[in-house]
């Protein structure tokens, strides 16, 4: 099986809804920080939202991952209801060869020449060089305000290093279904594969539906063998992109694979259109589609039927689509994420032998390699990311909360208990992917409510935190020369 | 007056003494660490002596300054008295772009393409590589040892900065004579010159030697104003390079200001050749030299004569001289360091009216444009030490000693209180540039002592939290793949 590396964000609808609206910022920032051959600047992008904003509120700034900054924008209700209890200034900052941010304009993407400086690092002084610039605007006119880095997902990781690696210049940080461990040495590779298999496996009381999903893969090889059975298949489940041959055919079952792990990261419990367009509890609605496996289950055909029947709530939820499309959308995205995942991002991923999918082996040098091919490049160091950022030695670390979904896969990788009394893990049993991020829903369970509010008192309290030092301390402004 | 800018190490002795020896060893690490535009490497070096090491002794890990690392090597003997008393390995580690460690080879230095990856940023990982692959030798194989790092001046700098980037890989940091705050916006740019001042002023009970050097250079001018009078100085100092033209004279003024500096930081209660050829307490030696100002004060040629013979004891302490020259020798070194202040470590410095120095205000706009006109690039962002390592909000740090003698310039711009129970500040009163760090001496003051003793027991509770923290927690040893 082909293992995916990206899968952090993929393909966000292309209907993005506006609900929450922004000024559009562009700022220059340093094509690279951290070296002196050059002083080229590209224009960053962020978006200020300042409704709620009142002299000396926080700055809640958002730190934008692997796609265009307004999925994140209009994906992250949560913020955007607690600004008005802090009268907090609300920023979503866009990150570096995403969205509206590249560094060299349509050539980004064309060479390692261009793309090398896509790097955590880099987004990081980005962050930072953008809220020097807040800090030194009128927002900053009565001295420094206190900023609270806000981010989910790969998001999240960025929040809890720039908190890491800049503590003066965010106060805290909110890391929401960051997995910040799922690298090399620091979680089995398993983890994630056997997370959704197990998610699958209790969505429903009465059956193990993850059993008729390990099931299928075989059927549709066996099925598949033929011209006539490969024919089959694409009427059976009305391919939008048929299947002609055995690459074709790999390439289906990675997209379904694909579609199962999405519909467990927006596992939530209302209808969302966050990765797809999805009903509410999208693994359980599906596995309810599954519930009598003896009428299917000892036939092929039946099987892929049954199934295929099952994954229109993936490909066709609103009962709209004329053809079923398994394949990502969002092609910039996850080439600049497979870019990040050959340097730096070496996510070692594979699957057990009881997980539901296809058998895989994490194969780093296989890996390493595909990247040279693909982009000129392979990671100079799959550790880089445990040595940048401390790996589990976050002893040290502080004014960080890490949330994570038991119902996300991520959350294999993501920090689950408590490290310090400062660097503290809150886990959601009924949460998928940074569910707590969204906006408030009256089917939320009591769960999220419940992390929300601990969010909103550590925010409370750093924030208190950094008044106190500010009076008592020498705790100086820098002017900008 | 032309602000030294280069100052930190100047022109060590040509001649190191070998007391200490080491194994040289090399390692490949990335030319670039940030971006991935490429992931060509270079030879870094460093030393190791393991003769004091026994299993689980913890690393002694110094992060070289701007200058070949022998000289470092030879000119910390306190970490080499040190280790045996904790059976440590003692690593000195070169600073890229200097001494042997040229990452582009002969070429390294001749443009911004090769210079510009010359940065503290990048000089710290190549610091976190090496430390990595000692962890992972024989010395690490049963676990990680704990690394304390050590250093002085810039080097100091970089080790304080070690430890709060980067506080999985060191557990704390020895940063002696590290004026982290000499940086825009933080100290205010008179600071240095005043302190110079005020040792020379104080280094004589029965008067104040800093007015016979303030009325020196008005003295010069008005002499070297003419062919004859240039002539009459080339004799009467026996000037190694002759003065012939306004600029010469300018360059003998800036020269002989240097040479007052290095002396102030070379203040230590023996001879020495750590910047020059010194006898014991140079300024206090130079300044018993002037006693009887009413003999010479008055007449210009006298008050020359007077300091000329004075400051013999900078150029000819060893009397083999057979003319005086006050230039710098280390050329490479200073070159390297020039170019970091045109870049990333851009201290601003300017004399106040009462110092014995001529006046020279800071202009930060001269400096860069000097900056374009010699190295092809100018300062990014003058603050981008202040925004990279959290400039005096240092409360969320840890683990750290930063130690200044009052008798160095440099400590105005130091840490001199403590910021917290674990960053912790030590004065050595009559101490000048990282005393402490030299070996033991027995003219050394009892400050200087006191001040050993309290690294030797910080380092030891580091040490103790280190192992403490790894049995009772899920610290992980994280293998190379």
């Amino acid at each position: 099986m082909y293992i995916l590396l990206v899968i952090l964000i993929l393909a966000y609808s292309k209907n993005i809804e506006c609900k929450y609206t922004f000024d559009t910022k562009y700022a220059d920032v340093l094509i690279d920080h951290f070296s002196y051959t050059s002083n080229k600047t590209f224009k960053l992008r962020y978006l200020v939202n300042e409704t709620f904003w009142t002299a000396n509120g926080p700055i809640f700034f958002y730190t934008g991952n692997e796609g265009d900054i307004e999925l994140f924008a209009q994906n992250s209700g949560f913020i955007m209801e607690l600004a008005p209890k802090f009268n907090a200034l609300i920023v979503f900052c866009e990150h570096r060869y995403y969205g509206d941010s590249m560094p060299f304009g349509n050539l980004s993407y064309t060479k390692p020449e261009y793309l090398g400086y896509l790097s955590s690092e880099q987004a990081l002084h980005d962050f930072v060089d953008i809220i020097d610039i807040l800090q030194n605007s009128k927002y900053g006119s009565d001295g420094p305000l206190p900023v609270i880095a806000f981010g989910g997902s790969y998001g999240g990781m960025l929040s809890s290093w720039l908190r890491i690696k800049y503590p003066a210049t965010v106060q805290g940080a909110i890391a929401a279904s960051a997995p910040i461990w799922q690298f090399t040495g620091l979680t089995p590779c398993g983890v994630f594969y056997s997370i959704v298999t197990h998610v699958y496996a209790s969505a429903n009381e009465k059956f193990d539906c993850s059993i008729s999903i390990k099931n299928l893969w075989p059927a549709i090889r066996r099925v598949a063998n033929t011209p006539d059975g490969m024919t089959w298949l694409n009427s059976a489940w009305k391919l939008c992109n048929n299947i002609t041959n055995t690459k074709d055919v790999q390439k289906l079952i990675d997209a379904v694979s694909n579609a199962l792990v999405n519909m467990a990261m927006a596992n939530y419990p209302y209808a969302n259109t966050f990765l797809a367009d999805l009903p509410p509890y999208p693994v359980k609605a599906m596995c309810s589609e599954l519930i009598e496996p003896e009428k299917y289950m000892k036939d092929d055909k039946k099987l892929i039927l049954a199934l295929g029947k099952a994954l229109n709530i993936y490909t066709n939820y609103s009962r709209t689509a004329k053809c079923n499309d398994f394949s990502d959308t969002d092609a910039l995205g996850i080439s600049g994420w497979d870019f990040q995942s050959c340097t730096e991002m070496v996510m070692p991923m594979c699957t057990n032998p009881d997980d539901m999918f296809e058998p895989s082996a994490w194969d780093y040098d296989k890996v390493a390699q595909d990247c040279l091919v693909k982009f000129g490049v392979k990671p100079s160091n799959p550790r880089e990311v445990v040595l940048q950022y401390g790996g589990k030695n976050l002893k040290y670390a502080s004014n960080i909360v890490f949330s994570n979904g038991l119902l996300d896969p991520w959350s294999g990788g993501g920090v689950l208990s408590n490290i310090s009394s400062t660097v503290t893990a809150i886990v959601i049993p009924e949460g998928a992917h940074h569910l707590d991020l969204r906006e408030s829903n009256p089917a939320d369970p009591a769960s999220v409510i419940r992390a929300r509010k601990f969010h909103s008192d550590s925010i409370q309290n750093w924030i208190t935190d950094f008044y106190r030092d500010k009076i008592n301390s020498n705790f100086n402004r820098v002017l900008l020369v």
